[in-house]
């Protein structure tokens, strides 16, 4: 037993330093690893397959509503980033610079791509010539850099991995139904898939991207009680037609600029969905995403233990016949105890022990991660109990989110007020505002917390600011965030 | 009439010129475009889709074999370049520089990765203490960057996308063993998926990877009788463990340099694929890999379209229920004429034609890409015969493809030989080879032929050297090569 509490402690307490319980938690667990470059990370095999079973649900939710996805270059010349204002002034302190190729100078320096956002535009002006091109609606799943000075794995990192889509169309109209569509298939997908509650509404124009005339988000609760922006969905209005010159020949033969959206979710949401989850025996991961739903483990002593596994594998086989994503540690030198520990730390969802008992009684015992409930099923029916099981957890996960997060949401009146709460523990706030910058300042300023954004469904509609009292323009989320 | 002659005349004749023939015909299939960076394209929506349907069904098999995917950073530290001789003078021509980020001068230069076999070395180097650990077997899907000073689209571009798998053994025999078995997935996919015939053998030291032991492929006759390599297997053998420090703890408690493999293919295969396939009417896509395997044409006069086109739904649901990649065209302002070539430059494996009096006797007509035949079938019967001929139009193209490669290749015994051959036609050409570098390159200075490989299986074993005469060591092959 003393290994098995070793074990455990290795890991800090969230209550201890929620930081390094999250590091310990994604080195222990083998999701990443630190790279001899700055600011990126090697994506192991446990963290990529996350990404994986997010892009697979993504990608098929974006080519049911009509997507292609296309692959534009890394690089992105200078002179790019001068044709749109907002956009030179938002990414030019990230970029890193290529300068030199095959042993001379450039020309013309290469930025990294910190988006495509300017590829997509000066390639579509070159695609679009008629209404009968639009809309055009493409995606890209690549990597990006922009060049952190602090930096967390998986939420913020200097290189990542994302998905950015770009669509063109004929009127204001459609593209803003675009901008919407694709903000509700990232909450309903950050919903089911990843069981994290978010609060669906439009940025502050201070929250804006640079160039986009509304930005509207998804915003997590982390269990420190900090935010993190799991996805986001930008209406461009014409400001990049007009910058990249993208223009069609309308149904009146009339030269007009094209209407543009973009939208993207990165590998932050692994971050999102660790601190959402996890807990103080380490990860936990929705079935839906997990890359092992159910580890099974032989029990009992030596002699049965041919027999045992013999039958596990039978069951093995079934339960991946079955669609679900299945593991055996038969592993002799190693204890049960341990194995537990080992699984539960690395978030699977659900463990399946069958000892020599259980074979005679032709049963198995299920365990759940999350409540830690066990339920004894009959063989003959294991793929129906794992699968139902399963929903149930994902089910569970998310509630229990949902739970923590309205613990930990306030809806309230004064800066005073939020001063007290945010001292008192970590939260989201819902206060009113008045429009100005300045007020939205004067919050971040004392407490830390930005606007998260303007929620489509505050819990209570506020009718003043909540710092200088005026009449309330809007009612805001505020958190401190990632 | 004059529309549909304008549109073939578009593309160049392969006979006229292949290269124009090429380029014509991937612009005008809008698979790529140029971008503004040089040497770097747009992989338009047609054209990724192939990359994704190449990565889905290689992706599965690398799985099926024990593989699981990382990933792992855009740059590499130049001090990583010179761990390895052979590997530094292999790649330093090719490398772009990140020499300033984020307005500062860096203290060490980064490099875009030209592949990540360093990155991979040092990480395994943390990662492998005991033979417990291994085997290591990660794939990475990736971008990666070697700056061309010649690029043609897809088969030569400074930014590609690849795979690249690095395995890590505890003895040369399981790496050997690794090595060939990758190897023979590569060939089962291109031969099985792509239906494109390849000769498999070992590369010459000359022609291997930089620093590898043993580097072999696979290669494919293009159009115009040159030569692709469309991927390549390589056994390190302690090279990179030694540079990068990779040791483990034997079963004796000794430690040991492990063994490492490493084998990739890039989106050079679209490109063969095109080269391989495509005939003077444009693209000819093999069913497995086409983003789109049936097109479905509505026929008849304007009084019945409604009807028609309301069948052509039916039948449209019931092939995409089926699994079949269907597309409807009932464009009505474009003549089936017209969308004929369209579909068939586009290179869509089969057309299907309904027209008024198909509805009358529940027919539908089906047309190759391939062959032109046309086959009139049920409409209760669709999917079966649809599939049906799927399989045989990829069947055919294989055979075609293969047929074309016998006809072209040549096993010769003089130098002399080959130039006359290669001056009348272009092909590949087998023949014996003493295992000198001289003699090597006397034939490439003299014919532009490389070595492609020593085949596994040559068609006659040579006994004496093409160029000097001498007792062959070995019997290669030799071709021009993109």
């Amino acid at each position: 037993m003393s290994k098995d509490k070793q074990f455990v402690t290795e890991i800090t307490p969230q209550g201890e330093d929620f930081s390094r319980w999250y590091i310990d938690v994604i080195k222990k667990a083998e999701l990443m690893d630190y790279s001899p470059v700055r600011g990126c990370i090697v994506f192991r095999p446990e963290g990529y397959e996350i990404w994986e079973n997010i892009q697979r649900d993504l990608d098929r939710r974006f080519k049911e509503t009509g997507h292609r996805n296309a692959y534009f270059p890394l690089f992105i010349p200078e002179s790019f980033f001068q044709k749109e204002k907002e956009h030179v002034e938002g990414f030019n302190p990230e970029l890193p610079w290529v300068t030199e190729a095959a042993g001379e100078k450039l020309e013309e320096r290469l930025a990294i791509r910190p988006t495509s956002e300017t590829m997509f535009g000066h390639m579509y002006a070159k695609w679009i010539q008629s209404y009968r091109d639009l809309p055009v609606l493409i995606n890209q799943w690549a990597n990006v850099v922009r060049w952190e000075k602090r930096t967390l794995p998986f939420l913020r990192t200097s290189e990542f991995l994302w998905q950015e889509g770009h669509t063109a169309h004929e009127t204001e109209e459609e593209a803003r139904q675009e901008t919407m569509q694709m903000l509700e298939i990232y909450r309903d997908f950050v919903e089911e898939f990843l069981a994290i509650p978010v609060v669906m509404g439009q940025k502050t124009p201070s929250e804006k991207f640079a160039g986009a005339v509304d930005t509207y988000s998804i915003e997590a609760m982390m269990k420190d009680g900090r935010a993190v922006q799991a996805g986001t969905s930008h209406f461009m209005g014409t400001n990049f037609a007009v910058a990249f010159d993208i223009k069609y020949l309308d149904r009146s033969n009339n030269l007009q600029f094209a209407h543009t959206t973009s939208w993207g979710v990165s590998t932050r949401l692994i971050g999102a969905m660790i601190m959402v989850h996890g807990d103080d025996r380490g990860l936990a991961l929705p079935p839906k995403v997990a890359p092992t739903q159910v580890i099974m483990i032989p029990i009992g002593p030596p002699k049965t233990r041919e027999q045992v596994v013999g039958r596990v594998d039978e069951l093995y086989r079934e339960l991946k016949q079955a669609g679900i994503r299945v593991r055996v540690d038969d592993r002799a030198d190693v204890s049960p105890g341990w194995k537990f520990n080992e699984y539960e730390m690395r978030g699977v969802p659900l463990r399946l022990e069958l000892g020599p008992r259980d074979m005679e009684n032709g049963q198995v015992v299920l365990v759940s991660r999350i409540t830690g409930e066990k339920r004894i099923v009959a063989q003959d029916r294991l793929a129906e109990e794992v699968t139902s099981m399963l929903e149930e957890i994902q089910h569970d996960m998310f509630e229990k989110a949902k739970a923590f997060r309205e613990e930990n949401f306030k809806s309230l009146d004064t800066l005073d007020e939020m001063k007290a709460f945010l001292e008192d523990k970590r939260g989201f706030v819902e206060a009113g505002w008045c429009g100005s910058e300045a007020c939205e300042r004067q919050v971040k300023e004392e407490t830390g917390a930005t606007s998260r954004n303007i929620p489509f469904k505050p819990t209570a509609e506020k009718s003043s600011c909540l710092v200088c009292g005026d009449k309330a323009k809007h009612t805001v989320v505020f958190a401190r965030a990632y």
